[in-house]
């Protein structure tokens, strides 16, 4: 058993690379999370999931808590035994989505109520609640329990619910269940205020916690404000800790993220585009049901080294996106989070080259180039 | 290039096991066929049907000729470039689906026109046309174009129909694109009238066919019924050709239409029940949604080779069963598909060992037992 440690390798501005080690293996940052939300990358086997180059997958708390359940989920061997991934595996606290049941939620101090979306059975999530769950799920990295601000947000509203989540982590860190190798992460909230997002640094500096999150936005804040708070936030967070930017992104926000010091990520959007027939490439993003592609014998992409591009044309897999089938979403899922995990790779490599604003520069240009080249 | 041959290794009473011989590799028989209506073996990559065991699989010229199209799939370089699958196809004639659209469909002497399911759009199927499709497709062993007598029918409507189909056979053998080791097959209808059966096996033999596949069962009979056809019907046909019962079925069915003497299977049952939450196993059908599955940490079946049973839980194919997931689908169509072609390969070799009946009675009383098994 290992300690949870993380360990800077290289740094150009203040973009980083390094490595977190965790008991059950370690996480190269900067590090994209895939979604597994119910215990499953959705269209993908845990192999190929690893295969792609991920080292550490996300799980939802809200999800698991209500199916299986978490204290079936422990008796059945926890998150990792039951989904074959014996790898990292972070957990949110569950907080944010229960905050978005909007009508079927009731806030107070002590926690959340709320009906579950599949039976309307009623449940309470408490930062001690939560603590417990993800514990049960025996994830590697938990998150704290909070609550996500709205978008947009008072100044003042912003404060209250700022507190709150402050109130929340000290308690969520009391109820934390210390295990070798796992770690608690804490989550700066403030909304777009700077001065509420520096006190919500220190506030979490003081509770101390050997990872630091950056929760509240990509909720429609659009792209420039989330780096104009990245600029200010990450300033005020230990550099000897990994930061780690949540629900985001599309590449170019990654992009813009690392550029701004964050080490780690996730997103459904490769998973969920990659159900939707949308393909994320090196020329922007492709939407696989359109007609242009139905005599296309060439490659999604020539140099890509998923099975999407290495065995099938473009022909191909707009034939299964019209025609609706499973393969669809099984090969372009994977090619996108291969592709995002190539381009965690290539940011990481660019970092400890001191060449990351070149290469951040390059792969703009490129995605805004637009899927235009001819036939 | 070979030739499309048959040879046979052993038999066992009635029953035989041999090898077929295509340009494009080599069929075991007794075969089952698993079905790419549309391309695509439904929730599964085409390299993990062949690790299942399958040597060939089939395509539905039906949904082909409308998506993506014959004469496109032609440019595309065929079927098998397309879809990644380098081994034999059989292509059905579309007669099946198109007959079954029961209100959107015309039928005379010349062939049936009808309207796509997908647009609207009007086609016509004729024997000359199905075979054309076929040869755009490229499938290695194409299907006579013909009526499926629909289950219940008279013995005149059934001779009627059946004659039909004879001169529609005859149509299409004079249609058929001649290719190094490609075949044509030609199908035997009549409904349950021995007779009937009896005339259309001479009338075939008399055209002359590599093949020979018995059609319109399958359709409502129900299994008794299917075997006194079989039996009535197999004594007709060549012993030094490959038979081939369409639409079947049932892994019981499969085992006494063996015994009957049939060589080749094609059935959508387990790739539509494994997206349905239906597995088959040696103990019966299992239905992994059934909620005694949700704290089961024992596999599917302890003694099967495939990732659903080697890696996971019935709890974990339970919890992906009810929330809906895509991996159930790939995982209990890939257990189905393996349990199918484990199945052929024990009846291949009791037939090699001449112990086929009493392999069969072993079998049957094992499915009949029920998934009974205590925790």
């Amino acid at each position: 058993m290992t300690n949870f440690t993380f360990t800077l390798h290289a740094t150009d501005g203040t973009a980083r690379t390094g490595t977190i080690a965790t008991a059950r293996g370690e996480i190269r940052t900067p590090a994209f999370m895939p979604v597994g939300t119910a215990g499953t990358v959705k269209a993908m086997l845990p192999e190929s999931v690893r295969e792609t180059g991920a080292d550490i997958i996300l799980g939802n708390t809200y999800h698991l808590m209500l199916r299986p359940g978490a204290e079936r989920l422990a008796k059945l061997g926890g998150l990792h035994k039951l989904m074959n991934w014996p790898r990292p595996i972070l957990t949110d606290s569950g907080g944010f989505q229960v905050m978005s049941l909007a009508q079927l939620r009731k806030l107070d101090e002590q926690g959340v109520s709320f009906q579950s979306h599949i039976d309307g059975t009623t449940h309470k999530l408490t930062p001690e609640r939560s603590m417990e769950i993800q514990a049960l799920i025996g994830s590697d990295i938990h998150m704290a329990f909070d609550e996500c601000t709205p978008f947009p947000a008072s100044e003042s509203e912003a404060e209250t619910s700022m507190e709150l989540s402050m109130r929340w982590a000290r308690r969520s860190k009391a109820a934390f269940r210390e295990a070798p190798g796992r770690a608690l992460f804490g989550i700066v909230q403030g909304s777009v205020y700077p001065k509420l997002r520096e006190r919500s640094a220190h506030a979490l500096k003081e509770i101390g916690f050997p990872g630091y999150a950056v929760g509240g936005l990509a909720v429609g804040e659009g792209q420039h404000r989330m780096f104009e708070v990245l600029d200010f936030t990450v300033p005020h967070l230990p550099t000897d800790r990994p930061r780690y930017l949540m629900g985001v992104g599309k590449p170019d926000d990654i992009v813009g993220a690392v550029l701004r010091g964050i080490d780690m990520f996730d997103c459904v959007l490769p998973t969920r585009s990659g159900r939707n027939g949308q393909a994320f490439t090196k020329r922007g993003p492709v939407n696989l049901k359109n007609a242009r592609h139905a005599e296309d014998s060439r490659p999604l992409e020539a140099d890509c080294r998923c099975p999407a591009c290495r065995q099938y044309s473009r022909a191909y897999l707009h034939h299964l996106v019209k025609s609706d089938e499973i393969l669809a979403s099984m090969l372009i899922t994977w090619h996108n989070l291969t592709h995002y995990q190539d381009l965690t790779a290539s940011l990481r490599e660019a970092i400890t080259q001191k060449r990351l604003a070149e290469h951040a520069a390059s792969l703009l240009a490129s995605y805004a180039s637009g899927d235009i080249e001819p036939q």
